[in-house]
């Protein structure tokens, strides 16, 4: 039989300690981590920001990633559009009985690589296992901290009439692919998750340009969800113009398959803008070089005051993009 | 029906905004978490500790606690066993499908309260849902990052003979407990789990003796799983002295009953100390004031080098005292 986590990995015991020391510590070691005390300890100081995100996705594997690069890259991601620099990750594996150790190393694998990529150190875990039949597989927590340096912070800067709504890419690609694999649907190649580290190309962004007024990854909700967080939390009205909206087709055609609209649908490696129109230009030509920035559009506008978002359509009539309402997606993060 | 928990709350959407909004943020709101930004930020400047952990408990509510109040504690400890104060905390949950609404507020006032009492803020935070039977109704993650002031960093102290080995009060107490629960044996009012925030007792310790060489709670393991860690880190032979044991006549019958060692038993309110032989008194004098200290004793002495951790019995033998082998208490925290 497959050698696989057992429940005993989880007691704290003489198992938790050989899971830890030959199999988590191989993978993520290093200077900090490997003292395993209660808490790692380091010294900062300034503009700090914290984040945390739980990952269940499934499957555990898809097209273009897999939990474990998913739950580095999110975390990394959260951090990277508030401007901070990550320098520390700590992660929660939370095991279902059952999973193969081959599994598991293939996922500790990814997510060193992924915090390798990013230049982000994983200094403390923790690691539980719970029965078969009260997880599945695996949940990864990983919680993220990153350093905001002087002119990185965007927050505070006015969103206000005529300032534009911009994409670095292709919409709703993670949400979809997740789906469709879920559904055990053939795809070509082409067919993957848009799962990116946003670090490298929203950091040296804010450097370039202080006319960014905000930045949100649009994961869960989408691209829809963001727009109306952004009306709501700053009474602003936001169209955004179909016609423009990046999206693939092999988006297109499962977005008409599975009835479900990419505007919506989940993205893993896309940052939406608010910026100044003034740095329009500036901005665009830094995306457009940029590998995570190729397909970047001007996907819409601030109206003015209001709190909602409007779709300006291709047929040019106007409707609202209302958030989501419905359990649409569970699981796609 | 009793008001659920249901997928659409981790979709992303409008549930997941009213979730969050008038539920979570009514108990954790403050000036930070409101925000709801991708991070939270602040400033800060030191020597910090981060550190994460998953909390799986089942039972979800238990005699002295729930897993609210469980993970705010359990991460309070985890850094005031290393002199750090709790300044910040994040909060992933992952919510199975089905869980009352009732059940999660009185979740939420718990940790509420709790965080409140060890004056720390809940600053970030992440909510999945999964479906029915692909977890158990609620698990929570937190990191904590906290300070470590001038003087309060005991690493680097050399443990050597003659140190002593303290602990602040009755072993095994939440670990047999919540196998009791588990098992459905009806008990008295006595019997319940130690569940407490160390930082009161912690950090003016280790302001009033520099002669604290170690401090770690013992949670999966038990005492004798953190007295192996400590040999083996530090290559010390240690020696326990088993009368000198506290431990409750509840946990001693509980302990005979189940078969479980209270030494291998998890606790959630209980610091094992090394110190300098010439701080004892101070010490102890220090615990027997304080209320989660009153049963503190001295159990036993660094004997010199070594890797392994000895019991000397009532009837005078000496034995190994392994850590843990087996898979002995799954889901005790």
């Amino acid at each position: 039989m497959e050698d696989m986590i057992l429940l005993s990995h989880g007691s704290g015991g003489e198992s938790t300690r050989k899971l830890i020391e030959e199999e988590i510590l191989k993978y993520f070691g290093n200077e900090l981590l490997n003292e395993l005390y209660d808490s790692s300890i380091f010294e900062t100081s300034g503009r700090l920001a914290l984040t945390t995100d739980s990952f269940v996705i499934s499957p555990i594997f898809f097209n273009g990633g897999d939990i474990g690069k998913l739950s580095i890259y999110g975390t990394i991601n959260d951090l990277s559009v508030m401007g901070a620099k990550p320098l520390y990750l700590s992660v929660g594996f939370i095991i279902e009985e059952g999973l193969t150790l081959r599994e598991f190393r293939e996922i500790l694998k990814s997510m060193k690589l992924a915090s390798e990529e990013c230049g982000v150190k994983i200094i403390t875990g923790d690691t539980k296992v719970v029965e078969k039949g009260k997880g599945d597989k695996i949940f990864i927590n990983t919680s993220g901290l990153g350093i905001i340096e002087e002119g990185m912070d965007w927050r505070g800067r006015e969103i206000k009439e005529q300032d534009v709504v911009i994409i670095n890419g292709g919409i709703g690609e993670h949400g979809l692919c997740i789906m469709l694999q879920r559904l055990g649907i053939k795809t070509d190649a082409e067919v993957k998750s848009d799962l990116a580290p946003l670090n490298s190309l929203t950091l040296p962004l804010l450097k370039i340009s202080s006319g960014i007024k905000f930045m949100r990854d649009p994961t869960r909700g989408g691209v829809a969800g963001v727009l109306n967080e952004i009306a709501q939390k700053y009474n602003v009205e936001i169209e955004v113009n179909e016609e423009s909206l990046p999206i693939k087709s092999w988006v297109k055609s499962a977005s008409e398959i599975l009835g479900i609209d990419p505007l919506y649908s989940a993205n893993e490696g896309k940052v939406v803008i608010i910026a100044d129109k003034k740095e329009e230009e500036k901005i665009m030509n830094f995306l457009k070089a940029h590998p995570l920035g190729k397909d970047a559009k001007v996907i819409g506008e601030v109206k003015g005051k209001g709190r909602r978002v409007y779709l300006r359509t291709r047929i040019g009539t106007r409707r609202i993009l209302d958030p989501l309402k419905r359990d649409l997606l569970p699981r796609i993060c």
